[in-house]
């Protein structure tokens, strides 16, 4: 019997990633890949964008976490397809973890799918899923200068979200700075300010959601 | 000062991590492995830490991110021995990175190391530095559930510190349900409370640093 070995972990996931990418096209069903630290506010953002955008577009949600079925929980209030992915402890979502979860969601109805990945900055910035977006959320308190310390996840980015804004006021965040550090490392990238808390800034995200989707 | 900064070093050596043992107990140092997601406040915290502490031990920092030397540059006000690691985009710290940073140390000087590792609640809990203890922080506005999600730094660590408890009063973190969960997973681990901004529950963790460094 022939062993077969995967030597480059890589690559079987850029194929992979590949697969989901065809399928999600032949669906015609808009993916997006969420990445933040822990506590970042994936989770707000995601149920936010349901509650906003659903007289308007079906949406799946497909959780990552290394463990629990806890944010998946909190979202099933709001669309009947969420899919938690327990990774067992790895730091990342990888493109064949999706397409499994894929054969648990009803496709055919779905317009989109957001993908929260699990929380880290670092890792899941390597691993392609086939989405048609990366979207990195940062948040005021995690401070100003996290493109500095983590370029990676803010170079490979589509959108850059900046969430918990109403904190500005009482924090040392220093705007500027933020926005000048992104820019440097990623002048296509777009940045968009907001706070699931107080929902400002929500439309403008939402208005970026229904362009990508067409 | 001059800052080091050690690029790329990603081999690692299971018994390394027995060698910087010996040696830090040799030299009579406490180390202490400081762990949390990015921007829970460690930098906030070695400062403080560093300046309470300025006429009773003298403190050696190595400080672990992915690249730049922007929380060293930091650092280097209030001590003459902190060395940068960067990982050259690994995602945790590992022993032999460590050992190659205590050669640019003046270790017969330290009383106390604190490691800073890379801002990231999964990887380096898996990587033993050789350290006394390990130390997590998490704080108030990354939420009340991380223990939920992200359990192995929980139960692995010794001291849990909650950062940023001036922003209890303006969040909907619940303190019960926080270290309930932290309870559950590790029953021996102790959780101490306090704010670098505000400095309130710094003393607490000094008097924990003095009683472990005895």
């Amino acid at each position: 019997m022939k062993i077969e070995v995967i030597e480059n972990v890589l690559k079987y996931n850029e194929d992979q990633a590949e697969k989901n990418r065809e399928l999600f096209k032949r669906k015609n069903i808009l993916v997006l890949n969420l990445l933040s630290s822990p506590g970042a506010g994936k989770t707000s953002l995601i149920i936010e964008t349901i509650k906003l955008l659903e007289d308007k577009k079906t949406i799946g949600v497909i959780e990552g976490d290394i463990s629990s079925t806890y944010d998946a929980e909190k979202i099933k209030k709001y669309t009947d397809d969420v899919v938690q992915i327990n990774t067992g402890g790895s730091c990342h979502l990888n493109a064949t973890m999706v397409s499994q979860a894929l054969k648990k969601m009803n496709l055919d109805k779905l317009d989109i799918i957001i993908v929260e990945n699990v929380g880290n900055l670092i890792c899941p910035v390597g691993f392609d899923l086939g989405e048609d977006y990366k979207v990195v959320m940062s948040s005021v308190n995690e401070g100003d200068d996290k493109p500095v310390k983590y370029p990676p996840i803010f170079i490979k980015s589509d959108l850059i979200l900046l969430n918990k804004t109403d904190l500005l006021e009482i924090s040392d965040f220093k705007l500027d700075f933020f926005q000048k550090k992104v820019y440097e490392l990623n002048p296509a990238g777009r940045i968009i300010k907001l706070s699931c808390k107080t929902r400002k800034g929500l439309n403008i995200w939402t208005d970026w959601v229904l362009e990508a989707v067409k």
